[in-house]
């Protein structure tokens, strides 16, 4: 989905040469393995926004401190409909949780395999929480080695400051869950890449019930006619901005704490 | 674990002759499956209690509806430090998160396969989410039976109310996932088994730092050596039974709301 | 299933808090993992009984020796018409094999991962057999430990002596596959926890035919209506003494043997 | 392992060409799958013992019925120290359990999905016992077909009239684990497949100690040194005479039994 | 990897919203799954050159006929020195095959589930194919519908004519085992993206020996030190042009072939 | 399938006893795995014939080294209509790939747990490809041994010389893929197993298309009606024998150089 600058080169596993890799590897470089979604995201958002934004975040991250990135993990599991609208909209492309899984211990203990210590999984998709653990713990299990570090976030967005919280939501904000393909995945996008989003398309809608729990098979009354699960209408490149300028710094400070002291660099 | 009155033999399953088992299926009676953990609850509650406080909660819904209740699925999956002390210490025996979807997959399918078509799964283990949701859509999805509902509750504790949380916590809530064997937890084990909990062993403790990520394999920065997250010495039986009469009606009232209209009785 | 007393409190890990569990380890105490099943019973005993059996004989041993026992394995395999009825009897809940060996190959590991170092599998269930072997075989060479030792007893219960096999039947003895919620388990029961057995509803009874070979899907006449496989109404609370005051004592010697010389204790 | 005749092509598959096939699934035949293993057998009788006795059996049986044989399951599961020597032996060479059942299970399903609706699977290795019943069960299961039947036979080579047990082990009969390349297994060999047995190099042997569990790893004291658990040099051609003049007749009378009724003649 | 034009928002996925992918399915369009590697491609070739000439083949074709297109599959099957250098080069991070065929079938599934009926999958990664077409079987026989058609396409570069083979090798063709990184794919990714590819890196390479068989692991003899297995220094553009040319009416006629009666449009 | 001579005896393990196994690891001995399939093979080959050819190739390479020969995996991959006629057969009997890698891994590792070092895997089935590599890089993963060392055959067969080429075909060939139960396989069982083929039944044949892709399900064009890929009835035993004298060679040439060197003997 198009658009990277050249800067990206430096950091993109598929868009570097293997000598580039060798050589991150031997000066201790880190890596971060974006993981998203093939999922609706209402009438006006890409499919593809669960992978967008992780990678955009990767990005940034990368570009301040010395991390390579990985191809992203373009599927995710299993959409629920409280929180991605379910499986029933065309476009949604998910994997059984134990496929996902396999999947980032495969790549994981591979980024292991070839010398990285220091790996961030940034997984924007609420419903690969947990599997992203799983997995996780599973390949640092497998290694057998005592100096790498696998930093899992599940949540990278994160909670805006209670000001910008404010400045998005006017008071109204209906959970974490239900923000899918609403203000706050539309402000970034509109901020980020604009030219995904087909603004006027977006509606706000929500599901008719949102209880604290589940349903299989989901009754219809869980389900976003729309899958926009909140007020997409509400959302701005401005909102985005704000947003992103809080996200950035404090995900390149969590990296580094995570991530800082693995190990003494190799050539020291 | 103990002390069952003879009333639970009406809802437990492996208290029941095979004929009551046939019977209530043929009255379309429902059935709550208990998903727990093998996990340290600190220094005063047993390693058994996310087993005890889900089975209590099965029953005070049976009692109240026509439920039975398989025997509890008594372990749960990998504990992470910042939810539940993590694996490191001794006693708490997890499953990999493929065996424990397994297990609850298999007994749900059973259930389908015998003919039960409102099931609840009352899991009290916060590192089992999700997990429990793909197994419940697996075993749905396998059945191909258009009239089965399965309600996954991965949180049926929920939420107090605000006046029951200040008494609770007087303004100082650490957030669910430090809530593990202190405040919340102690006080319904002492409300509805004393006998389990050595309170004069209780301590307050917390991991000496929380992050919004995790780490594999964690540092012991996360870790609360005592395994408690948080102040358990302020618990009391009182607490515990504002906790449970809070939450009995409102468990019961969602259960009915979730599975009350799965199908027309068989018999009329 | 109720009623344990306070002397269990000291072996079941689940009572236990995880302090008492890591001081077990310290001082090379062994391990019991009561595997059983849910499975129908005939009419008058109860779906857990072979989860109340060998958690029974498990208590016994683990007073006798210095043993903590694991939360039981609640859940066995496929129940097979010849030996326990088959799985069409309502409440009979199964695992397939592949994951009742990894819940029990789980297990096993975190033991061995946590210390124990002498372990022994007690189960009830007739068709649990080989499954037990594989997962313990699989525990012990993913463990890569070289003083770790897996007792697998698939019939603990074992054989009576001559004169309790006359006092059992009389010279009418079926064959322990037959032994199905009959005599020798029924007369366990009503030892050992009468409450739990409905004796007016006891019937005898038999599958139609008993071939030494199986059939799926099982024809008619391999199953027992009544789910008993034999003489119920033979059995009595003295036969059941009769049983086990032979059955503890040799088990305990068993397991003595099996597992006494696993290593030499940690603290010489 | 070779020798056989031309009335051999008329029911093997693999000596058949795909036309004899369909013409014997078009006129009802029923299929015989040999499972044996790669195991040890003393120093006297060849590795595929375990293949060679349940394939002549399917022979005889298959002449005297119309059925056709499969290719054999030369792979068996994981031997056991006291039935079969164990894995430490060179040439034992074994599948895990989960791979034997996959095996079985594919085998099966191919079988049922080409229009065989009577199978008979003949196990010779004690230790596929049950496996071998897990398999048939998921294959029959997945089929979803009303007119299928899969006999599961874990031990065809069943138990000898008395006057015979009396002629092959004058009283000293060692239980039938113990009974491995020993004078049973030799004298059949002996009978059937003479030039396979290097008689001169048979020994008679056994473990130290024969408990009724097991332990894994297996101590030195549940091994026999030669791979033979009993006495081998007692065996002769003229008791595998005795043995097989016995079981052949009996076998076909099972399989009759078993599988007549399956459904009616396609062509009526 | 960045620059597509917007004629490719009509066709990706992932820059799709969902109901433009309704309005697809509705239409009875086909859909292609891109299946690449993150492998090394020498000195001078982006390590996601398997993934990008397979999209870029799969825009030309959805363009001309009415397809849409999956998002990749980043990741492929592990890499063999003789025909991708090995898993020996950073930067080459492969999937298990087990994991990679779950992918494959899972996305397949879920396409079907939709109600796509035509579907191609073009794989571009040597080490991909069989493995491609069992998770496409699989996926079909699972879905268990009479109108579905899954193409699988693991070599769609397909052979040049003579007159292009001559133009591209002057003679010197290695087979196609051996170009990987070199005149082949350079001269395609120069005309595709040169922005891609560092041509003032490339070199000649080839592995010492090339035999018909493989070795695990593999001897160093198998293994060329830049990762180009043949003359990448002759690439051009021109040769790149001439290649596409051919390549992409061909491969539009071979799915227009394969694909084009799956079933009559539903709206008719 | 009959016929062996006493020379066998020396490397097939199923005809040894333990201890000339052990005698041969020993002496650092090598060992072959044929692995073969059961597919139908025509009107007048046998079903069987994927096996008889890679374990008649292994004899005579056995015969000439010192390697054994294990017994061979009788069941392959899907069979394909391309290249094998595809599954629609009666007696084609194909494992699913993940079950047919989990074999060979399964019997490799206990090769090389027995001590083997030098393994060579004879691969005849063309369906077979790549899933041999996988099984044989997994179990060469999990070993952990840095002195072993599995060739990988897929095509043992390999391409006669040009002057034998024309010899077979006559200019007509028609690519291996279609060289299936055809003039190439049919003169080799002339030639080494007569008395297997019913050469008055052998037919000329094809698939109506042969595209460079594959398509699932197969349409019917793909399928040749007799099961022959090509032109049966020009084979003859001494094009077999033309065959086979040069492959024989040439094979004990790439197993010498593929494993001389794995290892100094033991005893020197």
């Amino acid at each position: 989905m198009g658009g990277e600058s050249s800067v990206h080169r430096s950091c993109q596993i598929e868009s570097l040469t293997w000598p580039e890799v060798r050589d991150a590897v031997a000066r201790d470089a880190g890596v971060i393995v974006p993981v998203g979604a093939t999922e609706q995201h209402g009438f006006h958002l890409p499919i593809g926004t669960d992978v967008v934004l992780p990678t955009e975040l990767a990005r940034a991250v990368a570009g301040a401190l010395d991390f390579l990135i990985t191809p992203p993990l373009m599927y995710g599991c299993r959409s629920r409909p409280l929180s991605g609208g379910g499986q029933s909209f065309p476009g949604t492309i998910s994997l059984s949780a134990r496929t996902f899984m396999s999947v980032l211990e495969d790549v994981l203990s591979e980024l292991l395999c070839q010398g990285f210590r220091r790996i961030a999984v940034f997984s924007w998709h609420m419903e690969n929480s947990n599997f992203t653990y799983e997995a996780a713990a599973l390949a640092i299990e497998h290694a057998r080695l005592d100096d790498a570090r696998v930093m899992v976030h599940d949540d990278p967005a994160g909670a805006p400051s209670e000001a910008t919280m404010e400045e998005l939501f006017h008071g109204e904000f209906p959970g974490w869950d239900a923000e899918h393909a609403a203000i706050f995945e539309t402000s970034l996008m509109l901020h980020l890449r604009p030219e995904l989003v087909l603004m006027d398309r977006a509606v706000d809608d929500n599901s008719p019930t949102h209880p604290p729990y589940d349903i299989v098979p989901p009754p219809k009354s869980f389900i976003a006619p729309s899958g926009t699960l909140w007020k997409a209408t509400q959302a701005t490149a401005e909102k985005g901005r704000l947003i992103w300028d809080e996200m950035v710094p404090r995900v390149i400070d969590e990296v580094e704490t995570a991530l800082a002291t693995a190990r003494a660099p190799r050539n020291r």
